[in-house]
């Protein structure tokens, strides 16, 4: 019989276990907390971001698309912040940590003009879609199941790519400014990714598949190249050259 | 039998038919698509501004609170835009003639701090509210029970209340000038009303209850009397003399 300490070790016990049996280990459910916490700040600054690059657009149904990303963002935060209340954690002290982080990336990567609005709303919600993917199946199945209902609810953006693509056509100098822009979102999410994972050893640990002491970066790396790889490949396809 | 003209000329008739037999009269069919258009931006413009004031907010959860205003003013938007379709109408273009005036509103009366903000948020809320409750009267009974659909769904304002409230117990000072505030909000709101009035013969007219040729400017004033008396006795309630 293996012990509660080598049993959650791995990453599949976790993923087979539920809520209630998981966060019996002390370090996953601060992990968990973390997690939730940085999710539910993330679609809150998400919602703010949306709903100030909403003023850019050029016409009242570009405004209304805008408007409607950014409420499905308050709606996941809700659900998100609901999940932190019910496994008695304080939702604004599960965030705290991660405000710094999410608003020196929005305060980095604010759009000058509605395509480069555009483009950061489809990048930022295809990277949380691939993160909230990869991290999914690092969890307990209750947290995956909140999680993973969550993503089933994103892919709003995908009326910027018709509408970047359009422009790009329009104009071919249009596609060389805003590949520029979508390096630097990617540049910008790392550079304060890496700050979070320096940060937050439990978060951190977890991402990487497992509950050992210490955690590997090198593996931390990879799921970030990964996802990195992602979004080469969808600026590509959307007629950027990443 | 009197004429289609004469039947529609009283409120009553109109109130007891639904948007299928009403809006053969071409003028309510401009009056509906008008006032539709005037709350559909209302309620873009809310969002757009409530998202906005968020920044302004102390805490998390009290940011939380002003999004989760915000993203039910977006639903509300969404419910108008959607019949504005179905009923034909182009929601941009109706929603055009009143851009100016409600961007005006918002533009003159940006909180300077999250209590402003936090005012301007219930005083918003409650106009609105007195105000579709006044004009729901006047309507077709399909477009009631939209207008009647959307008002059953505000109120989010009523924890800015308490807020208030304390902040105004801790410091009488602060009562002085959101109180001097709240009288701004409310001119401010009632020289933009008078604007839209004089430009749109079809909504105002209807406004007052009736289809006749021309309309009585006295009853369009004592509408905004009564909604303007409502708010002081809200303000006093709240310790503002308004």
């Amino acid at each position: 019989m293996t012990t509660p300490d080598n049993a959650s070790a791995e990453p599949a016990p976790v993923a087979s276990q539920d809520w209630a049996a998981a966060s019996r280990n002390p370090q996953y459910r601060a992990a968990v907390v973390d997690l939730l916490g940085a999710l539910a700040y993330g679609e809150l600054a998400a919602f703010e971001r949306l709903a100030e690059d909403a003023k850019l657009a050029p016409s009242l149904a570009d405004k209304a698309e805008l408007a409607k990303m950014a409420s499905a963002e308050f709606h996941h935060f809700e659900r998100l912040r609901d999940r932190l209340s019910s496994i008695g954690a304080v939702p604004g002290e599960a965030m705290e940590p991660f405000v710094s982080a999410l608003d020196g990336f929005h305060r980095q990567t604010a759009p000058s003009d509605w395509l480069e609005g555009l483009v950061k709303a489809y990048v930022g919600d295809s990277i949380a879609s691939d993160f909230y993917r990869e991290v999914a199946t690092r969890l307990d199945s209750d947290t995956r199941d909140l999680v993973l209902g969550v993503l089933d609810d994103t892919g709003h953006a995908s009326f910027a790519v018709e509408k970047v693509r359009a422009a790009i056509e329009a104009d071919s100098r249009v596609g060389g400014r805003l590949a520029l822009w979508a390096r630097r979102l990617m540049g910008e999410a790392l550079s304060q990714s890496q700050r979070v994972v320096a940060d937050r050893d439990a978060l951190s640990t977890m991402l990487v598949g497992g509950l050992a002491d210490g955690f590997d970066l090198a593996e931390v790396g990879k799921m970030f190249s990964r996802i990195t790889e992602a979004h080469t490949k969808r600026m590509a396809a959307l007629g950027l050259a990443a």
